[in-house]
């Protein structure tokens, strides 16, 4: 009999941190895998990651609908109580043997928690990180909940043991984003038209003497702000006047502030060598940043897969701050003219080197073997 | 302005949890008390804790229903789930400076995801304590999602540290439970009837020569005993031939298994001197542990409230376990004989010392002095 | 393609008004059954409908938990809204092309909402007729949102057009409950021994001499009166000194109430000949009643079943007011004398005839085979 | 003591259809006005008709956040599920003598359920009427779940009747959205600067030589075709030349879909004569009717308020069809060159009469007194 592990998927950017596990899950003789796919994952206005997982050959057991309209705090503890009501149905039906939560999204506790409470083993995959916001509390809290930890690297291991954790049942396996970052790598031109197939609005730069790529998520505690913060970053591109390439933001509260900004500043001006992507297949968007000038924003993406890939990032506020950086990284803060400056600078120096600070490449398959060999738990006690 | 201090009540031990601390909140002139009664704390079943609450002098702000009938893992999760969507609107409605969670029940997971969800501080009683099945990832999930922690004693406070929690924000106040132990031990007289005030079922024994009193929990992760577990203490029980106050479970998955055991055993031997309750006021209740010849059970009422009072326990089975024992415990397993044999040595023995393991009996006064002063916060980073 | 039909069980009582037509669906050549299981069908303390359905050979495709504890008005509201949030991911996940829902308990409108506002067409099995309480309101809210109507006699036929729905909708097949029946009155001898096959609790009468059957429901709008009517039939089954089988009633608000009163009688008078069943096989409890003296209470088995089979009915209070009667039915009041004298009328009486009131005995087929031939649709419009 | 009266507004267009009740309720001696705001009344997306109720003065008791984003027909049950669950914990506070709901779009189901089973008498505004898509089901259930009809004329009325409602329990008021036509229409000039005041997007038009009004919302139950309906509107606008105003279709399954026509088109013809509003108060958007040389799209308003207004209407499309008519209605189908036609035909005939059909102007106030003198009752059966 297979070992059913039900994965649950429940953003665009956690399909990118899934990906390759869920291929090598599917691969193992010794597993089932069960897929769910909730949340924004299923909203088109994000860009319907449930597409792209399908158009990858993987079937989906179930279907979660639970994000309210009206981003806001409030709605955060909505749309994850929502989650629990229905996962929790959906674990009943399914009736896996381990269930998978990823990362550090609001929404992924729902996961946590459904597992915890209905006696069903948890494994979480990219424990251990630091970061600010609101991620930082849900993080350690799936820690927790969870019976299993595959982290990303050594810090991460120590810390979640640190918590209280045992070290058995702690593994360092890097982080599946950095598979599909090592994949692309090995064929890295950007052989296909970004605006030609995945359409997007605004101006249609000339991409040939180089550009820049923009993704800047609210954050989520700073909700009012979101507006203003994004203006600031708009404002250091247009000034840079180097064409860009921008992605909007995923569900959060606050997201509304961060496209209202944008919105404003494309009426305004439109002639601005800017072009608005909602969403890439995540090889595309990994062969975007290779062959671009840099990456400019808050997204870990500019942490974790370009630290892998050497592509120089520009990271704004303090979405990110407490994650380690490799050497391609420049903080700033919200203002328009560090953004510009450190736009200035990345582009004038050297391309940094490769770093395995979040995975060497091969984390999917090291996920799946510890995930058939692992003795099933689900009780635990504070190491201390 | 008062700090607006919203406190969550959903079971009736939580309440003697939290009494006292209601009461100094809502004399401080600092501080205004919400208070909100959900979950099994409204429930007849399980002895209406609300009504407790009323008959004390607070004042309800809001009800919350969301105890879904048919106890099962499956249903805790929605109970959470459901509770969280409402607790969601509550506090959107009242909206407080901070709210309050209570010790480690299932249920109470949804007040700390509302509460950090919605970016309002959460404040933690009796974070940092050690137990068996699912109340252990419940409490340090807590941990995780609260800004301020109230703990019973050091070594539960160097626990919080360790989690990476700010020393700044763990705070050693005792446990409200033991304020009340020290208000009723102050006038120990059982001055009362229980079965004519209290009712309940079953025979009526003669309590001047001596009784136990017996409160034994399902253990949820060991769902499908629980049946035969109450059947081995109802047996020790009726074996030492003590007579015997008898209280009803309170609501977990498996609590239909603990209630049909007893229902089984009065229909077969109902000329045992077993008296059953569902509740009682918890200095009632107290005032019968200070004049029993001890507690038989798993109820942390015998670790905690009678490590004061000095109230011999007979601990059965895991669901303590990990818990700070005073020197009035006796640790057995669920087997009919070692539980009979512990009565016999408890019944024997001089009565124990007080001990201040879980506080000194003026945690409440602490508790509203601190929330008073604390400088509010909702964000937080782990410490290493 | 086969055409998919997902009925809807959400009571003991439902199972038995549709048992014959599953069993038809099930066997019809063009069309695939779909069950879904829910609300109090799924709860032991009612008699675990699940079971019966699974021992009869039906494979449950979703089981929907969504019973909120703690009976009340409220909480049937709630129920309801969790059960329509459940059952549109239920439908959802597996796209049938038409739901039926059974007769009119107020957590089936879910499933009529559900369809109708997922565009997909409702069939309404029993609609057209007239009682008291929140049913009356229900059965006809559930007319106005279905397609297709599946009655029992002329009269509802009529009133369900005389609504405004369009005549050739509507189609008068019987209840598939009188099918059971029909197939039971032919093997009618009492073949088991009800308390060794059922258990249950109280004494154990003697049935040679005749017995009478009772089944009695709290009326939900008359919530506080249930405790004092139940001990009013209680006490006219003890002073009729005829030994009695008495079911506990289903899940509405107010049976508390119900269960109340039968605990305080049976605490007080644990020697009359009464003996107590949460629920048995339709055609076993069909057996009991043809071989009984007659029904007392107010369920709708006095009134359907028992006009098919002719046992005699003493009919009580207001929730079956409005329901055409064979010439089986004594209506009385809540009042123990009327009670009392209306059982011994019916014991001395002659039988009273079959009546083809609600049906012939062969809905099932019938309806089976209109399901099938039926010209989907999802729109209509008041015929005048 | 004052009767509590509970009015749960759920849109933008449900406002209109209440206003002068909610100001007589308030302004009624024996009435206390409770006011709920929930659904899409509460969100940006359509104009955050909560704003209007402020600051129009009126309190808001409670807010309910229930519309689950990613519109769809799965999503529409959700969100009734959702405000099914927070309405009964609403009324549960508010203690209301009734709960009113207003018309029939899909969400406003919510509250007659939970009004009918917590056995508060429910009024519903706008029974009896007659159209298309889903509205049509949903209308007549609330009927049949409803103690209390207020409906616009004699024939709704007497459908009312017709279904079985009791002739006593029918009034006939008016529908209160005409009171606001009545008392716009006494200053009826143009005093304020549409765009000026209400921003929106697109290009300004000049408006001093007329213009037409467009409001077209998605027809729930044609999904998919919502794109294709809104671009033959556009171009049958784009080609008539005349400065048009068009306002944002509320929140419905499909509103996707003609969100989406719009922006492609815009994106396309970005010179056209074509302004873009979200929302407007009530008063001025009438002001804004009577000045224009018609209506065109599929709205309410165009039938109702502007009947009384005699302003010219084109009526597109199934959404209104069984709707009584006033002499200002031109109906025409889906297609771009009839749509054409009949704005020709509008702006080129004389200005039709003025029509009381929806009323009179004074229906606030009727039904206030009618709330304030009505027997309370939640009980009822069908008439025949």
């Amino acid at each position: 009999m297979k070992r059913k592990v039900c994965v649950v998927v429940t953003a665009r950017p956690s399909y990118s941190r899934i990906k390759t596990a869920l291929r090598a899950i599917q691969a193992h003789p010794d597993l089932e895998l069960q897929l769910v796919v909730g949340a924004s994952a299923l909203l088109d206005r994000y860009g319907t990651a449930v597409d792209f997982l399908e158009r990858d050959g993987f079937h989906i057991d179930a279907r979660v609908y639970s994000v309210l309209e009206g981003e806001s705090p409030t709605n955060m503890a909505k749309t994850t109580g929502l989650g629990l009501l229905e996962l929790s149905t959906v674990f009943h039906n399914l009736q896996p043997d381990m269930v998978v939560t990823v990362a550090d999204r609001y929404e992924t506790l729902a996961t946590a928690v459904a597992g915890a409470y209905m006696n069903i083993p948890v494994a979480h995959i990219q424990g251990g990180e630091v970061t600010g916001s609101i991620d930082e509390k849900v993080r350690h809290a799936v820690t927790k909940l969870s019976d299993l930890h595959l982290v990303s690297n050594d810090l991460a291991a120590e810390r979640v043991i640190k918590m209280g954790e045992d070290p058995q049942e702690v593994f360092v396996t890097g982080c599946p984003s950095i598979d599909i970052a090592r994949e692309t790598a090995a064929s890295p031109d950007l052989d296909f038209d970004p605006i030609g197939r995945y359409g997007g609005v605004g101006s249609e730069p000339n991409l040939s003497g180089g550009y820049l790529v923009v993704m800047q998520h609210p954050v989520t505690t700073e909700f009012s702000e979101a507006r203003i913060q994004v203006i600031e970053t708009l404002e250091a591109i247009h000034a840079s006047g180097i064409p860009t390439l921008w992605f909007w933001p995923n569900v959060d509260a606050g997201s509304d502030g961060t496209s209202k900004g944008i919105r404003a500043f494309r009426e305004q001006r439109n002639s601005a060598p800017l072009h608005f992507f909602k969403n890439m297949a995540p090889s595309d968007f990994l062969r975007l940043l290779i062959n671009s000038k840099g990456i400019v924003g808050n997204s870990s993406v500019g942490i974790r897969e370009c630290s892998f890939l050497g592509v120089p990032t520009v990271n704004i506020g303090s979405r990110q701050s407490g994650r380690q950086r490799g050497p391609n990284v420049i903080d700033v803060d919200h203002d328009r003219h560090h953004i510009e400056a450190a736009i200035v600078q990345m582009t004038r120096q050297d391309r940094p080197n490769s770093s395995t600070l979040y995975g060497d490449g091969y984390a999917g398959e090291r996920i799946a073997k510890i995930m058939a060999g692992w003795t099933l738990r689900n009780e635990k006690k504070l190491t201390y």
